[in-house]
């Protein structure tokens, strides 16, 4: 137990220990802050008041990218290292006056995103996706089932919670339309998904087993994958997503490291129809878990769906292994997305492409509008969370943004 | 003139100046330089010794980066001050001393790399691969003539000429496969391309007009997009190309700023059927240039094609308005790659998917082997130039690279 006041089942209780970049309007330089309770600790202060000056040099600049470089055994050590400082009370006294309200920080990008790619792992998003955009193909692409699908996006547009997000505008074309037209996108998305980042790099040549992806994998953050329908439906052949994707994809500010989530491991759904090769299977079974993340998306306020990664066919130690197979390295700062958590119920479907099933169904919010796509002023806020030890509840904050009319 | 004896048709005389990263031994920081003739010039140096300080900031650091975020008007006065101490002898004494010859120097990746977008600019080569890969399809996508098509690439593979490339593992099923098996690439390609490189940030939900893409354009390499094509086919659809491509990415050491191609500038192909949408066009006519661009590519020293950047569809000023027309904001280290540059006839396509139309018709090397695809050992050199002024030639010197076995 922490010497804070707690309640048993805060989601930032001492099983979960987020890091974030924040700031304050007394101190202006963003640098690295562990969430506790509703109190964000300044960490590398604490660790010299603590006396623990060696966790500093990881702590410190005005990203995590020190940390994250700094590999599995520097995570562990400064989870830690936290954990004891705010469970034994002979750190109180150091520790305690730099602990600064929520309320007076400002949030910040937690990384700076070396490359972003973002994945396609959810059967059932795939198949929605398929039926609506390829009606006379097969709903699941002949390949999906043998390797996890991903792309690259654009990493210069990766964004904190709360920024805003300005409506993309681009070329759309419908099948009735006899050229394409100009304008702001009309079918404007989310994608719900998570995003893992990854920590420690590679050599170009070498390639990580699924079984080394946890020495990787640094931590979680819930991922807003914006997408502008329209632009990407007449873009997206041959090459994939582009404009319809790269205007912004929006991050939650607290990542909560991969060990607290311990206890949300969950085995993943069967691989055995077909079974996957074998540079896509754990041998020891260290890498072959799901998550059991619960996710909420609320639009305005109004909950609209409520997906579950614990569907999800593709595990993150799968998605980095495919990533890594041909030899490309890994970079301190790399961001890859689980692609839209969708469940087989229309009520855990992860964007309103699904949910609206192509804009034919639309869905009612609670002040009586309905939407297909997002309006200007719409505000979409997405919030997660995960089993922890004991009955704990592992919170991953939230990631949040409003829709402005483009400029 | 400039008082260093070269030959008037040097390819780096006075009118080239192209920057780079270089080292020595006995000054192992890497730092920037500035080719003439066979020699370097350690940039910032010079810059001290010839009284010129303030063009120092933009040519400090490691990578040409900052000189990127500079912008256009420093990148200007910084080409006058080299053209200025390089020709007027007054400046010899202060200057000679920090030419190093090019045989004593190791050059490096010359920028860090922000954003990596290739795009699909010929129209030769994309009717070539829609034969070759979709043989039942429209040669040219529907969507090819209304929008320059691209993708994003791994900016962290992204490597300086010279660096082997490990050949690539993974995925491939041919029709005729019942499924997809596992291995070292057997289709590996190369993509004869031009990069440019980006400076000067924007900001999200801004855009750039194709008459205001120079301001953002500093300069340009030649870029090899080694390809596996197996991979590549079987992953491709329906997100676009992912491990086929992300292995690695070689480009030329010098970096030609775009001012050295003022004599090169040629309109472009016609684009009146269908004309493009008006944010494709340029008002004024500042952005509506392609490049008279040459290209060579050699295979362990037997050339076995003459790409011709002119015949390119789309220019490079549609690009870059393209990709930021939805509001995806620009950083300085951006790089584009033009896709292959693959002209009408045979002797002109930049792959060797191309080359060997699909691996059906063999070419033959000098030695008396022929080639399909890479084979291991085999090296890569595309070499680039350009008609400067007054008969100059513009040397964009080369990229290469050698095929190493898979680890």
């Amino acid at each position: 137990m922490t010497w804070l006041e707690l309640p048993a089942n805060h989601p930032f209780g001492i099983a979960t220990l987020p890091y974030g970049i924040f700031s304050t309007a007394a101190e202006p330089q963003p640098r690295v802050g562990v969430r506790i309770g509703d109190l964000v600790l300044d960490a590398a202060a604490a660790a010299v008041s603590a006396r623990c000056e060696y966790a500093v040099p990881a702590l410190s600049g005005p990203t995590l990218n020190p940390l994250l470089a700094a590999g599995p055994s520097a995570w562990a050590s400064t989870r830690q290292w936290l954990t004891s400082v705010l469970t034994d009370p002979a750190y109180r006294e150091a520790v305690e006056p730099h602990l600064v309200p929520l309320a007076e920080v400002t949030m910040h990008l937690p990384l700076e995103v070396a490359d972003y790619v973002d994945f396609y792992a959810s059967a059932n998003h795939a198949m929605n996706v398929g039926k609506i955009f390829r009606p006379d193909s097969p709903a699941l692409p002949v390949n999906w089932k043998h390797l996890p699908i991903g792309y690259h996006g654009r990493a210069g547009t990766v964004v904190v919670s709360g920024t805003d997000v300005v409506r993309p505008s681009g070329q759309r074309k419908g099948p009735a339309d006899p050229a394409p037209v100009y304008g702001p996108s009309i079918r404007l998305d989310i994608e719900a998904e998570l995003g893992f980042l990854v920590g420690g790099a590679t050599t170009m040549g070498d390639r990580v087993c699924v079984d080394e992806a946890t020495e990787h994998i640094f931590g979680v953050v819930i991922l807003n994958d914006w997408s502008a329908r329209d632009i990407q439906a007449w873009e997206y052949v041959p090459l994939g997503p582009f404009l319809g994707k790269s205007f912004a994809t929006s991050i939650s500010a607290w990542v909560t490291p991969l060990a607290a989530f311990d206890a949300a491991r969950v085995p993943l759904p069967g691989q055995d129809d077909p079974e996957p090769l074998p540079y896509l299977q754990s041998g020891s079974g260290v890498g072959a878990f799901g998550l059991d993340v619960h996710l909420s998306v609320e639009v305005n306020g109004t909950v609209v769906t409520r997906p579950e990664y614990a569907t999800m066919y593709w595990s993150p130690a799968q998605m980095l292994a495919h990533m890594t197979v041909n030899g490309a390295s890994l970079r301190t700062g790399d961001l890859y997305g689980s692609g839209t958590i969708s469940g087989p119920e229309k009520g855990t479907r992860g964007s309103f492409l699904e949910l609206s099933w192509g804009g034919t169904e639309p869905f009612t919010l609670a002040d009586g509008t309905t939407r297909s796509y997002l309006e200007d002023g719409d505000v979409v806020t997405m919030t997660a969370w995960a089993p922890g030890p004991d009955g704990a509840v592992i919170g991953l904050g939230e990631v949040t943004g409003r829709i402005v009319p483009t400029r």
